[in-house]
C-alpha cells in the first residue's frame, strides 16, 4: 500500500504479533509510541459496552526507524504483541465454514490451515494500518493545514437527520469522542447506542455507514489516470474488513442528478479559487482541488452472530452452527480510527509525491 | 495497474496516440487486432444518436508482443492514433476553468499547459484500458468458465424495475447490444434513450449506474488484506472518469441490514459448496468464493453541458461560459465496455497469481 | 525500471515499433524529438564502418506526454517504428539454437515462437532506454551540475594505458565523438578500430569494457539497504545485453587491498567535504557522496559470428551453423549511449525521490 | 525486493529489533524457527576467532504467517531482537565522519541523527535477508533440484589456485563448514585464516571475493529485458554492504575473449540440451538455461580499522580518529550465508513467476 510512503502489514489473530513496516517516512520527525497509542486505544476491543468485551491492551512498540525519538528515514517497524489466544474458543468451529466469513475462501485459496480464529481475516490485521496511520496523521499535522475526521453517520436504519449540519473536522473530532458510537450528534448517538445494545441482546448484529471529512487538504494530490486520489481512497477503504460500498462526493445520489445541478461552479473568494457546491467531494479529475474531501463508506453487519445459522463443514456436509464468545454487534465505532488511518496514509503518500509534479519545484 | 499482468497507459486527447503497454501476458495466446477492435468500437464516439457525434475510427494497432499472431510473452504495446484534433474548438476555453472538469486541478498540479481539449483527463485515455481489457477477456475465455457483463441499470431517475430479474452474463451480453443505451431490458432502454435525447436537447446531461456481473468466476482470486479482490475492483472502477461510487454485493443497502439477514448461508449443491444468497457479491474476506461477482458503479452526469455556467478564469476572475461542440449527454452507454475491461484486467492478474498461492501447485 | 520516474519498455526486432513509456516526468520541461534523436543516432546501426552495416534510421516519435513542446506530467510514450525486416535472413536459423544467444532460453520459457530475428533479446530493445535516457539527461542538465560520460576503455586485449589520466566528463564527451570506437584517447582508439576491423574480417567478434563517469552528481542519492544507488546502477547495467560484469569504484581490485589503503579519507576543501581518494566510486553506504561516480562495465564478445559453430536444433539434434548477414563485430561503440542512458534514468529517479528524504524539505 | 515473493526489511543496529516481512510465500510449507536459525548462526558475530568477538545470539522469532508450523500464505514477519547496545562505544565518534562508512552520506541525506553505531548501514541489516533467504532455500529444496553454495575464493592476495577444480554445490556446502574462512580448499583456507589473523593484529582489514554456484537451477528463470535474472542477481549482490563488483559467468575476463572462444556450444546429452562450456554462467538473454549459475562478488576491506586515519567532523574540521571496539578484520566468512540468501530470494521469486510464462501452464 502506497507508492513511496509505503506500508506492508503483517500478522493475524493466532500469531505472536501484528503490525507493519512503514517505508520512506521522511527523516527528522519526532516520533514515539505515545503518538501512536491513542488511535490504537480508539480501535481496541473492550473500550465500551457496545464493543466486544474481549480485553486486549494492544500496546504498540516501535521496533526500528527512530533514534532518540526522531525518525531516521529508515523503515519504521511497528508491532503489537498478541496476548495468549484461547484456541479452544474456536475448536468447535475448526471444520465449519462460517457464513460470510473468509473461512471458505481461505480454505479454497490456501488449503486448510489458515482459518482458526479469523487468522489473517481477523480485524486485528487493521492494527498495522491504524498504527501507521497515526504516523501519517502526525506528518500531515506538521506539514499541512488539513484535519481528518471520520464519524458514524448511520447504524442500521438510524441515520443523521438530513437537516444535521456536518461541522468542521476539528469539531467532529471532539464530538465523536463524547459517546461510544462515535456519532457527532449526541442525540442520534444515544439512539444508536440503544439500538446496538438491543441487537446484541438478540444475538444479532448491524451495519452502518461511516463518513470521512478532510478539511483543508493540500491541492494537487493524486494523478489523472491511475493513481487517482479517488481510486486510491476507494481502494484502501474497500480493503477494510466488512466494507461493501464507497462513495466520493455526491456518490450514488449524483447518478440521479443533471449536469446543470451537479457541476460545482468555481468562484473567486478573495483571490482563492473555490467551488460553490462540493458534489465533487474535493476531487476533480482524480486530483484534490482544495475543497473538503468527503467520502461515505458502507459496512455490512458483523458476520459473527449468536443466532443459529445453516452452513457447511469442510466435508461438504450441511450443518448448523451458533457462534459463542464475545463479538462486536456493530463494528462501526471501532472502525472510525481505521477509516481515518487509511485516508491519512494515502494523503501523505500523495502529498510527498506531489512535490515532484512540476520541474520548477524539483 | 496490476501486480504481474500489468498495464501502463499513455496518451491524451491532444497527442498523436493513446494506448497502453501490457506486460506479462503469457506466451502462446492467439492474438490479432480483430480480438481488440470490437470492444473499442463499443466505446468509440459516434456509434449512435445518443453519443457524441464526433467521428473517430479508433483503430487499434498492436506494436509489439506478438509474432505470427501469437503472444510471445514480451510486452504488448497497443496504440490508437488520434485523428487531427481541431484545436480551435477549445481556443475559447484556454483560460477558463470548466466546472467539475480537471482544468483547475491540472493547473494547480502541473502548471498551465495540460488542460486544452481535456488532455490526460479526456475519456480517450480509457482507450488503453479497453484495448488491454479485450486481451484479458480473451485470456479469461480461454482459461476459465467465467463471463463478464456490464450493463446500464439506471439513467438519471429511470432504473430497472426491482422486479426485473437480472439474467445470466451471456444473455446480458446479447440483450444490451440490441439498444444504444446498453440496458438489458428493452422497454426500459427505450425510455432511457428518450430521456437522454430530451436532456441533450436541453443542453444538459445525466448520470446513472452501471452494474457488473461476472458469472462463474474462478474461486480464490484476491488476498486477505491489501490486494483484496474487492479493493482492487473498487480502485479500478473509481479510476474511470466520472465514477463517484462503487458497491460490491449488498453495498449501501447492506449497511441497513442485520447480520442474520445478510449472512450468506452455505449449502452443499451436489458436492459443490454454494451460498443461498449472495449479499457478499461473490467476494468474502477479499477473495472470490465462486458465486457471481456483482458490483454497481455510479457515474455523475457529464460535466460538459451547453447551458451557461458561472466559473473563474486563470486570472481568478469570475466569468460565465457555455460549452459548444459535440459531447455525450450521458457517458454510460460508452462506459459499459470500460467497466468490463477494468474488471477483466483485475481478474486476469489475480487469476494468474492465484496459481502461486499453494506450495503444492508451484 | 524506476520507483517513481518509471520506464516501461516494449518492442522487439520483428514487431512494428520499439519504444517505451516514461511515467512521472515532471511537468514544465521543454521537450521535442530533437532532444532525443542525437542519442539514438549514436546508438543506431550503420554509423561507421566498425558497426553493422544495416541501415535503420531509428527516428523517434513522441506519442504523448507533451503539449506545445513542454512536458505535461502525463506519461511520455516514445516509439521508433521498425523498417521492414527481411524475415528470410533468419529463415535458415528458424530451428537452430544459436550458441550464447537467447534462442534456447526463450524456447524453454515461452515456447517456440519468440526467437526469430532476435525478438525481444535483440539489441533494438535498448532503443527505449536510450530515448528515455535522453529525457533523463536533459532533466539532470537543467536541475543539477552533473555530467555523465561513458567511454570505451578496453577492447579485447587493448586497454587505455594505466598512465592515461581520465579527463573530466565534459572533455570525455567531446573526445569520444572524434573516433568511431568512442575511446577518449585518440591513439588507443585508432588501435582499437584496427583490431575491430581485423576481427570482423576473420568473421569473429570481440568484447571489452565501458567506463562510466558522473561528475558532480547530487549528494544523497540512493538508500541504505535496498534501493542502494550502487545496487540500482549495477542492476540496470547488467540488464544491457552482453554485459557480464559490473564494478563500482575500486571493484575487484578493491578486494585485493587493505582497509588502510582503501579507505577514502575525508578532508575539508574550503568548507566542502571531499575525499582524498575515490575507491568508493562516489557511493558510500549505498548513497552518493558528491565525488564522481565511477563504474566499469564488462561486455562479452558479440555472440553472432561468421565462423562455423557446433550447436543443436529444436529437435535436439547436433548440427553446425554459420551466421550470415551483417552484425557488429564489437558492440561497445554503440553501447556507450546505452550505458549513459541507463545511468541517467537511475540518477533522475533517485534525484527526484531525494527531495522527500527529510521532513524539513517536504 | 522481489516482484511477488517480496521481502521488506527493517531494523538497524541501535533499534530494538531487525528483521523482515516476507510476502506471498505459498501456503502449506512446513516452517519453524529451526529452519532459519542455522543460517543466522553462520552469519552471527563471535562464531570464530577471525570474526568480531562481539557476542550476539541473533535468535530469530517468527511473528506471523505460520499456523501449526505451516505457512498460511499470509506475510511472514521475522524478527531478531537486539541485545542492549553499548552506546558509549560510539560516543567518541558521534561527531566524526568515519572514512568509507555511511556516516557522511546519511548525514547529507537524512540529517544528523542516523549514524550512531552504524545505524541502518550496519551489517545487522542483513539479518532480515539471511532469515528470509533460509525460507527461500527451503522452498527451493522442496520444489527443485537446485543447490546453492557460496564460498570464499580469495582474501586479499590469496586466491584459490587456478588448478583448483570447483566441486559441486553440495560438496562445497560441506567443505566450507570445516574451516572458519568458508573456503572449500582446506589448504588455502588455512593460509587465509593466518592472513586474516595477521591483518587483525596490525589493526588493519582485508577484502576478497566470494563465488556463488547454483547447481541444477530450474530453466527459464528471468525475463528478456528488465527483470533479467543476471540483472536481479547483480542488484541484490551489490546491495550487500562492502560489495564493489559483480561478475556473471566469464565476467571481466570475458571482455578479453573472442566470440569464437566465448560462445557456449550446445550439444545434446542424451536428449537433454547442454552447453560444452559455461562462459554464460548459466544465464543467456537474461534467462537461466539450466547450466550451473556462476557469479563472483568482490568485497572491499572492512572500513573500520584500528589504525589512525585522517577525516573530518560534522563541523567540517580536519581531525584524526582511531576506531576502538571489536570489528571483523575481514567480512567474507560471515558474508557467505548472505550471498546464498540473496541468490535464493531472487531464484524463488523467479521460479514462482515462471509458472505464469506460458498460457498452457496457467
Amino acid at each position: 500500500m502506497g507508492t513511496f510512503f509505503r506500508m506492508t502489514s503483517f500478522g493475524e489473530s493466532h500469531g505472536s504479533a501484528v503490525g507493519c513496516v512503514l517505508e520512506n517516512c521522511p527523516a527528522g520527525m519526532p516520533l514515539t509510541e505515545a503518538d501512536i497509542q491513542p488511535d490504537l486505544d480508539r480501535r481496541k476491543p473492550g473500550q465500551s459496552k457496545i464493543t466486544t468485551q474481549r480485553n486486549e491492551p494492544d500496546t504498540v512498540r516501535i521496533l526500528s526507524g527512530t533514534y532518540q525519538n526522531m525518525t531516521t528515514g529508515a523503515p519504521i517497524a511497528l508491532a503489537v504483541f498478541n496476548e495468549d489466544q484461547k484456541e479452544k474458543d474456536y475448536a468447535n468451529l475448526e471444520h465449519i465454514f462460517r457464513p460470510s466469513h473468509a473461512d471458505y475462501t481461505y480454505h479454497v485459496k490456501y488449503g486448510h490451515r489458515a482459518h482458526t480464529g479469523g487468522g489473517r481475516s481477523s480485524a486485528r490485521t487493521t492494527i498495522g494500518m491504524v498504527a501507521a496511520g497515526a504516523i501519517a496523521k502526525k506528518l500531515l499535522a506538521l506539514k499541512t493545514k488539513s484535519s481528518i475526521a471520520a464519524y458514524v453517520s448511520s447504524v442500521y436504519n438510524l441515520e443523521l437527520s438530513r437537516d444535521y449540519k456536518v461541522p468542521d473536522a476539528r469539531t467532529i473530532q471532539k464530538e465523536i469522542e463524547k459517546n461510544p458510537v462515535r456519532c457527532p450528534d449526541q442525540e442520534t448517538a444515544k439512539k444508536m447506542e440503544r439500538l446496538i445494545l438491543d441487537v446484541a441482546k438478540e444475538g444479532d448484529s448491524v451495519g452502518g455507514v461511516i463518513d470521512l471529512v478532510v478539511d483543508h487538504p493540500p491541492e494537487g494530490l493524486g494523478s489523472p489516470v491511475f493513481a487517482r486520489l479517488d481510486g486510491l481512497l476507494a481502494s484502501v477503504m474497500m480493503c477494510i474488513p466488512a466494507v461493501k460500498g464507497v462513495e466520493i462526493g455526491s456518490g450514488f445520489a449524483g447518478s440521479r442528478m443533471k449536469g446543470s445541478e451537479h457541476n460545482d461552479s468555481f468562484y473567486s473568494d478573495a483571490g482563492r479559487i473555490r467551488t460553490r457546491t462540493n458534489f465533487s467531494g474535493g476531487i476533480q479529475g482524480g486530483i484534490s482541488n482544495g475543497e473538503p474531501i468527503f467520502m461515505r463508506i458502507a459496512f455490512k453487519p458483523t458476520a459473527t452472530i449468536r443466532k443459529e445459522q445453516e452452513t457447511v463443514n469442510d466435508k461438504g456436509e450441511n450443518v448448523t452452527m451458533k457462534a459463542s464468545g464475545r463479538h462486536d454487534p456493530c463494528v462501526l465505532p471501532r472502525a472510525v480510527p481505521i477509516v481515518e488511518a487509511a485516508a491519512a496514509l494515502i494523503l501523505v503518500d500523495q502529498f510527498l509525491l506531489n512535490h515532484l509534479s512540476k520541474l520548477e519545484n524539483t
